[in-house]
């Protein structure tokens, strides 16, 4: 595990490609390079925990890409922070992600010496991507960027696996889109800490405030997420740069109250073990796929299917007696 | 068993309290109720198959359930068939469900002796909101219901469970809702099987006979999901119930298409051992969750999560030693 070492050295060094490089073990499915990336973990743990962990939401072309890059440029520039943006992306089945989408979509940001963009890791599996992410939150974290951002890709499952990684969830909302556009699950308005209506370009100011103030005032119907927090909702034009220091000053705001409530150091502790949940899960599943007994019995199943000769559910009655015969007896 | 063979009798005689009582069986998460729904399926199973199995995705906002409402009346008025409504909602976590939300949507379609509208089962796991659709389309099609249709909520993730599911993959489009708010993932259009643009209302019609001329051509740049089939772009307005019988006879052209190319019978049969597969994974599951030994070894991670005195990552790698040893020896 030298050769481990050495790289947990020099993600904390800022080294990037050494950061990229870590990422992607923790992203691997081979044996070995899961061993290692838990090996990478511990040796990068006690050096994580320094940031704030925002992430962002909404419908496609509500511009959450421009408003990250518009953020992520001000943290750095006004308050020296190192900003590191990730993406989680469930849908990402077929394509190969979007690096060159992001890239190119973050092109001010990329450039900069203090953030690091990484995309979406492709996973079919759920759990594989929420975790995978979980862990480049780690990693940024070591290598000490403290502004990290994650971004959701589609509606839907991916807010649930966000609201469980960040500290502060913010919904992107578009000026002037009409409810049916935007009109969101029920279930995302649960889980979300501030709301900000993009699109406020210049002329459109007025119409931001309406929105807002309508927004703000449906919201105040809903029971908060945490006690003493009424989920504010602001304007901004990311394209324009303006409204984007009030975002910054309501993330702040938000992680103090979390503080003084003294919710973040539970909720970071359930997300951890929320992840070591997830990964352990994962060690099962990888145990179960070299086990040969049960792949016998696995085998046996496809060709009961195949043969089509018994009823097809029923094979999977006999799976269950015959794992429970096997492994509960010996007990 | 009895009860089970009573219930099977019952749902192929159509008795819709018997049908809703199955597919509630089949979302059972009882180690009792597992083995009956699987008994069940196999009673039924005989007698599935014989429906064009329709998904239909869109952004929320894009008149999903008002086109499901028009195309379910009219190949019932039309057509004589058996209209059944399901729905795939990977997302609903906290809330439970759109019952109300689905019988206000579609009062006309709901009021319909030929017709049978569930709404999405409530799993936190995707593997299981897929399955469980999976087998209340077998139980529908025993229940003689020949048009099911499963609708997504969501953008993204459902997507592709529900293009593992359906014969026919339709992606419903907003006229005149601009590039930016329909952006679909680049994935969606990989599975898609004909394209709709919705609201062409009254004096609508240019416009969207424009749009539908543009995303025919883009969509020429992709290569077809199956050979020899272009994909149609059509358009309709749900609302005022123009178009639908072109949707309909695309439908079916679509499925004698899969039929001539042989698709359709290899198709069916790979959805089915996905089933069974993801079945398979699910007795897995439950088998593991009840052994003993395996248990115990969880129980002290999280004892040691708890105690934080060795690196947290470190207690997964003894995890799959500790399973390795106790059950690879043995065999």
């Amino acid at each position: 595990m030298e050769e481990i070492n050495l790289l947990a050295d020099k993600i904390r060094n800022g080294d990037r490609a050494a950061l990229s490089r870590g990422i992607t073990l923790c992203e691997s499915d081979l044996a070995l390079h899961k061993s290692q990336a838990l090996f990478l973990l511990d040796q990068l743990y006690p050096f994580t925990g320094n940031s704030i962990r925002i992430g962002v939401s909404g419908i496609p072309g509500a511009g959450k890409s421009t408003l990250i890059e518009a953020l992520g440029t001000y943290s750095i520039d006004r308050h020296q922070k190192r900003v590191a943006v990730l993406a989680i992306d469930p849908s990402s089945e077929q394509s190969s992600g979007s690096i060159l989408g992001d890239k190119t979509r973050m092109e001010a940001l990329s450039t900069r010496q203090d953030a690091f963009i990484r995309p979406s890791p492709t996973k079919t599996q759920l759990g594989g991507v929420a975790q995978q992410t979980q862990t480049a939150i780690l990693l940024c974290e070591a290598a000490a960027y403290d502004v990290i951002i994650v971004e959701t890709v589609g509606v839907g499952q991916s807010e649930i696996a966000i609201n469980h990684m960040v500290d502060v969830f913010l919904l992107l909302q578009i000026v002037g889109a009409g409810d049916d556009i935007q009109a969101m699950k029920r279930g995302v308005l649960e889980w979300v800490d501030m709301v900000v209506f993009n699109k406020a370009d210049q002329g459109k100011e007025t119409q931001a405030r309406v929105e807002a103030a309508n927004m703000s005032k449906a919201l105040g119907l809903f029971p908060s997420k945490y006690a003493g927090w009424s989920i504010p909702v602001l304007s901004c034009s990311a394209l324009e740069k303006t409204g984007i220091e009030a975002i910054w000053e309501t993330i702040i705001s938000h992680q103090l109250h979390l503080n003084q409530k003294e919710i973040f150091k539970k909720q970071r502790e359930d997300q951890l073990n929320n992840l070591l949940c997830s990964l352990e899960a994962q060690v099962l599943r990888v145990f179960l796929a070299q086990h040969k007994k049960i792949n016998v019995l696995r085998k046996e199943n496809q060709l009961n299917w195949q043969a089509k000769e018994v009823p097809p559910f029923g094979v999977l009655e006999a799976f269950k007696k015959q794992l429970t015969k096997i492994f509960l007896e010996e007990e």
